[in-house]
């Protein structure tokens, strides 16, 4: 598939960072920004730009979890390739400052990606005009979709298009529940309020479809495409850098700086934090839940691998109305 | 998705008989199958029925890869069930004794599954013919079709058409190498030549789309897919049993069995056994490429988890014409 217009985003520090609370070392971080820049990757997330609170502490989270500014030019200035990607953070509604964020001129940022569910939609909005205020590229990244009420999504979306601050549309399946015809569907629905060359997508691999679900919305004209270096991200994780820049035939793209930076630092990583699809997780997906009861299973190594216990688990809760 | 033609047949012991030459237990196949009895599933491929050789020894390989009838009578009156599936065996081409293939009537195999490669297409369409003449329901499986020459795929495609004894014919993405648009390619091709309710699809998972490219045909009106439980089959594997009964919306079906038996069975099997993706498989499914390599690669425990080299071993190899 090659089509010019194609945008690779990765963002393994930020999906990668909600496994390990942002913990990574900088060490390790600046290797994944040397591959990303060695790689053509056009944009790099890396990391949520939140404020301290009781609820994020410093004490319980790493530095990727606040994505100060000196962090972050450390990080650029760490690394000259031959690309230099756009440097992304994520923003959660509630708890952020927006007063505090510098204008765009001062800052490493370039884009702010703003994280919401469907009821948070018009304080979402709100902070995306304001980051656009600032000068800042903006995306707005509506989550689980896949549980949502689709009257909600629809009143979502007639607030989108009246934001012309809102330069992407995410669609987002949180809980790694679609397959390729839902993507469509929702992507018909997103167009009556976003035109198709202003969405992106961000999938994850609950029942392995998230690298599938990532070339259907190439097909569908698709341009923005969200990953994660060898799929790290919560629970099953994410569409994998490396599968889709072998993908996409565009000769911009050099895929072996990611399989350089899987083996020398993903490999060793993968011994002590775990992603990716297992048994747990697909039931997780095709059941469309939230993978967090999932994502506790695995934590508990006496039935980690007990998936009919987990499937017996989540159907009984679900049962009655 | 609910359509009710669509039948699953299942070939764990078949295919993931590939991994470990066909060394389980007869206790394993027994879990097995009182598990596919239970989930509905259509039809078990049990082994392959080869004859002895230099090249298959009882020294090295296990009973299922020659599928005596007295075996497979002692798996079916193991278990009665709600359902009872039919049962399959795979024939290789210039590894079967033909003539020694009992009456339908008087053996436990309902189906025989032929598989070769494009260059054997007469030979297979033959002893098809004989399957047929002596009762059974027949397949042809043309493997490897993602690096034939379409040239000869459609000279072979044209001796399908002429063999009325095909009940049904089979796309095999034997490399896990294609994508939803090139399946929807292939199945076009093919139905120049046969119906589409009388085609099957067995996918592989090197780039995580078996359960993908499962749905696709699904989409495009197939109504015969290959599964295996857990994915269990050569290299990446194959399209999960469970995940693929976890889509279709026919109360036919029952995933707990087949997760019951996961949790039973293969969780500790998988301690000796390796399948599914990984990244070594996931760059033989990108460059298109026989997962011989990526097997022999995985075996050697000091570069298993070497991915670069393997992109350059494999790249290397191919540079020049």
């Amino acid at each position: 598939m090659f089509r010019k217009e194609i945008k690779v985003l990765d963002c393994t520090i930020r999906d990668g960072g909600l496994i390990n609370n942002y913990q990574f070392s900088e060490k390790f971080v600046k290797a994944v920004y040397a591959a990303i820049c060695d790689s053509g990757v056009d944009i790099i997330e890396i990391g949520k730009k939140l404020v301290e609170s009781d609820e994020y502490p410093r004490s319980k989270y790493g530095e990727w979890n606040y994505c100060e500014d000196d962090l972050i030019k450390r990080i650029v200035e760490s690394y000259q390739g031959k690309f230099q990607p756009k440097i992304a953070v994520m923003f959660d509604i509630g708890r952020i400052d927006i007063n505090g964020l510098k204008q765009k001129t001062d800052s490493p940022v370039d884009m702010i990606r703003t994280a919401c569910y469907v009821k948070q939609i018009d304080k979402a909005l709100d902070v995306v005009k304001r980051c656009k205020d600032k000068g800042y590229e903006t995306t707005l990244n509506i989550m689980a979709i896949s549980a949502a009420i689709e009257t909600e999504v629809i009143e979502a979306l007639e607030g989108v298009a009246k934001t012309p601050e809102v330069d992407y549309l995410y669609l987002v399946d949180s809980y790694g529940a679609f397959y390729s015809e839902q993507i469509t569907h929702y992507i018909n629905l997103y167009k009556n309020y976003m035109p198709i060359e202003k969405m992106g997508f961000h999938g994850h691999n609950n029942i392995q479809l998230a690298y599938a679900n990532t070339q259907q919305c190439i097909i569908e004209g698709m341009n923005l495409l969200d990953t994660t270096i060898n799929g790290m991200g919560r629970g099953a994780g994410n569409c994998n850098t490396e599968l889709l820049l072998g993908f996409l035939r565009n000769p911009k793209y050099d895929v072996r700086p990611i399989y350089k930076v899987i083996q020398d630092e993903f490999v060793p990583l993968r011994k002590t934090m775990e992603w990716g699809f297992n048994d747990i997780y697909g039931i997780s997906g095709l059941l469309n839940q939230h993978p967090r009861d999932g994502m506790k299973w695995r934590a508990d190594k006496d039935k980690a691998e007990n998936c009919h216990d987990f499937y017996d688990y989540c159907t009984k809760a679900v049962t009655g109305d």
